[in-house]
């Protein structure tokens, strides 16, 4: 049975990534980091007779990561790998005066792109060492250059080049871990009615939650270096293929 | 007769197109831009009968980027604006140990994104206020994530997610100011054998700076927001194409 560690489980996708991944058998250890336990959490982890650990983490931090890294290490046990990491934790800020206006950046850069290099490469030793190798990272549709026109009244200019970047930053891990026997893909959730995406947003937090899930579970090597898009009937826009770069 | 600023221009590629626009009748003011003034740059500004104007302009600060903008605008004189800007400077590092083990995505984002972003929005009242409006940005087919197999052995990790990044912010900036009748597009000058592209490059310099002035200068409306190659016989892959994100 395999373990996982996701980002960001406070609230919104990670807290539910963390529910659904709980209620599968297929996870026997799951790792919830965030950098405080919130009550919702504290739910999760309480009721889940065990599976679920909170560890603290803030993704900014590079002696967070490495504590987290150590924890982690210690509950796994001598000779336990982790078999999957979903970089979850990103920030989408709102920015309303167009991109010449933009001035979220180095923020954007910094959680979105940086932050989930620092991970990713924190528990790369004990990824490496596990059966199933998956890298996730929960990315954005809104970062898909050859899709700009679509998206051009989204109002999160700075997020937008921090999702292109950070698609690249995997794009490339895909090409060097693949040989490895890795599978490392990004993957665009939906745009779901969690405090990032608002009330107006397409979906539920569980439909988008569920089919990351289902995804993550069905992927194999093939998936290496893909840019997914979820599939949920009824929408044109989420149709289970991959998302142009 | 059109005016043009130029960044980066102390050497390599941007010396060089310095040297090709002064050389052409279309162009009659043109404002070198760099950290300092390299005795070839002043060679270049000394023997081009006052049309080559060097502006002192550290790309990285906000204070330089301002002093250039008014010295810009006295030069020209009231009521002209300013038809081309070339974002020419940028930085390469070196990364030998591989994607994950990358260290310079801070110092790359900083130079090759948001000095961009700043670098343009400075000058963009001026660039509106011109006929031409062109906005062109030197980036490179290192940041096409579509292609990111064709370049995994080139050691430059940080600067390919800078150029991915630098190229959706083009991306946007050509939706954002396509309507308001500027050509907005990035540009891939080609392998030179510059100081950032070493003495194994396939071009010299002065094909791929003669490539991007002769593609600025036929370029329309049309062109706004691609990703434009090089062309260059014999070259298989300077097919002066649009090049996928």
């Amino acid at each position: 049975m395999a373990s996982c560690l996701i980002t960001g489980c406070s609230r919104g996708l990670g807290l539910e990534l963390t529910k659904q991944l709980s209620s599968q058998p297929a996870f026997r250890t799951i790792f919830a980091t965030a950098r405080t336990l919130t009550p919702e959490l504290e739910k999760v982890v309480d009721s889940s007779h065990g599976r679920v650990n909170y560890v603290s983490l803030d993704v900014q931090k590079e002696d967070s990561i490495a504590a987290a890294v150590l924890e982690v290490t210690q509950i796994l046990g001598a000779g336990n790998g982790l078999d999957l990491l979903i970089n979850n934790a990103g920030i989408q800020i709102l920015e309303q005066n167009g991109i010449t206006g933009l001035h979220a950046l180095t923020e954007s850069f910094d959680v979105n792109v940086i932050a989930v290099h620092n991970v990713s490469v924190g528990f790369l030793p004990l990824l490496s060492s596990s059966q199933q190798k998956k890298l996730v990272t929960i990315t954005s549709e809104l970062g898909s250059i050859t899709n700009t026109a679509i998206f051009s009244t989204a109002p999160f200019p700075s997020y937008k080049v921090s999702k292109a970047a950070v698609n690249m930053l995997m794009a490339q891990y895909a090409m060097e871990l693949g040989p490895k026997g890795f599978t490392v893909f990004a993957i665009n959730p939906g745009w779901l009615s969690t405090d990032m995406g608002g009330s107006q947003a397409n979906l539920e937090p569980v439909v988008g939650a569920r089919q990351v899930v289902e995804i993550i579970q069905k992927a194999t090597p093939a998936d290496n270096g893909s840019f997914r898009q979820i599939y949920v009937e009824g929408w044109e826009v989420y149709d289970g293929k991959n998302i142009p770069w």
